[in-house]
């Protein structure tokens, strides 16, 4: 068995709907062990996370997917208090050659979400990681690349309910890259 | 009078309308003179831009709005060997100083268009020049920003017609970006 | 009189001398009042950042300059949960046509400091902001540009006493941001 | 034997240096074919790259690394015009699940350097590739992580020559990712 961790924050529940279609990705595939973590503002004491439970389910993986919502252009504050405490396993190497990857939600179609998964990615590259893409064509609006992201999946979710945005085409986009990175895992540590 | 320049590549026509959308909305303004001005592949030689007349109408500039479509994720190359040949007006610095703001077109809603804007404005940052923003609240699908980019302004286009796509809203953007770019001028030189 | 707010989040005094370089250039300035206001922690309960005093100094402001270390390739977690906060002046509005621009400081020459200024310039563009470049010519290796950045002033500190690191060269980079900052505050109000 | 190859574009002959320690790297892997592959501006008519040859060779190839001078704050236009091409590739998912990495040279230490990589691996993406980190740690003047850059390795070269910049130490960088990614190709296609 192979572990891939879906390690995500959420402030208004659109961004966990993304997250649990990753994992329901990520389950789709044989041999593979699925962890959903969450990041909670209670674990943030003056703008530093700290939660060593989180850091040993995700040293202890094969894969980091990194989900946050785009606020105001990149990653929320919650979840860059949790990367900086990343800086742990930046010094430590621990998570060199892990595969990575991300996703994303916010309100408008485009809505500079392509600076958060940046974000992701220069984190994952400093901790010596390697990074999947989502692997999907764009160009169908009901289809697994509605939104037209490849460095990691997007989901568009503004004022409405979460049982509503992200849509169906978005929560595939999700289901495709969890998918693809459990396979990736498979591949990498055969 | 002061002058704005649009200086933009198209391949298949879609981005000659944006650039005229943004061509209109400067001309709207009172005190403002317009030069609409393409790159044309007829200018490259082995991946070197040529043009001495347009750049001359460029330094004669007080602002530079640039455009481009989004081929594969940047500026197409087109594009960027002419951002290459403003190589000397960054040694000479004569472009300090003028304002700049940019617009691309891709066939996707978010389609790595932020990283086409974020090309064009480390170009006018190492002109020294001063980037004004997009200034317009996205939500309405119909508006000035349907596509939720501040950066710059954003048209989507694939294999419609250009006469079809960028679409109202898209070139209604492009509309905004122009008139804006050239109200700046006016307060910048006031 | 015009105002320039220096806003920025310093963990281990760094980027603290970094921001007085800024204040420096910006006070040597003739009618400019200049506000330093540092981001603490104290501030943050559960990732989010409330402070009305200072965003109520920043509303008052007519340029905001933006500092950070960068952590794990982007801006400090405390930096971004002050941006988060800051979008409620995203929606409001209040805070188009300011000018803005930033510095960054971290342990190497590259660092991924590049990604840092990105975010506080898409901050700043989807605000309805102004960005002003470092206008400095590198290749000194005691001048105003050591490092070789445009899109915002950056400095190096790793684990020195903030008295020995960033250096002068870096130093002189934030006042002469500083200063340019103000000058084109008195030009854009004229 | 599995094939690595590095396809650059170098205007004055600092790239080619550090594209052949590229080379050297991924030929010290037992079991790892390696070609050099120059973007020629020979190839490039009106701003279109045709080189059926050269991508034939990057069809047979299961990891691509990508070199580029960075001008103007971004890969230079030759190599741009070949990535434009590459969008047929982008279209067939021919290069899907290959490895890909990056490196970059220019005169000053940061440099936007990091906007360069950020292109190439967002070209990546578009292709469904996934992207190889540069594992080094930064900190020693002399080491294979001097400008400390993660996305991909960077070597500085200004008017030098080429012999003399980029230096020994960049040139270990580049030899370091030329040798990982062809252990990741190894470890990837077990």
């Amino acid at each position: 068995m192979k572990t891939v961790s879906i390690v995500y924050f959420s402030g208004g529940g659109h961004t966990t709907k993304m997250a649990e279609a990753v994992v329901a990705g990520a389950r789709s595939v044989v041999g593979i062990n699925v962890n959903l973590l969450a990041i909670s503002g209670d674990d943030i004491t003056k703008g530093r996370y700290v939660n060593d439970a989180l850091f040993a389910q995700l040293d202890a993986s094969d894969a980091i997917i990194l989900g946050s919502p785009t606020y105001m252009g990149d990653v929320a504050g919650q979840m860059k208090c949790f990367l900086d405490a990343g800086g742990s396993r930046w010094y430590s190497r621990g998570w060199v050659d892990k595969l990575a990857a991300g996703f994303t939600v916010s309100g408008g179609p485009s809505g500079d979400k392509l600076h958060t998964l940046q974000t992701f990615f220069i984190f994952a590259m400093q901790c010596g990681m390697v990074w999947v893409s989502h692997n999907e064509m764009p160009g169908d609006p009901n289809g697994k690349n509605r939104l037209s992201s490849y460095s990691g999946a997007m989901g568009q979710a503004g004022q409405e309910a979460p049982d509503v945005a992200p849509n169906a085409a978005d929560k595939s986009a999700g289901v495709a890259l969890g998918a693809r990175v459990a396979a990736a895992v498979l591949r990498w540590n055969r």
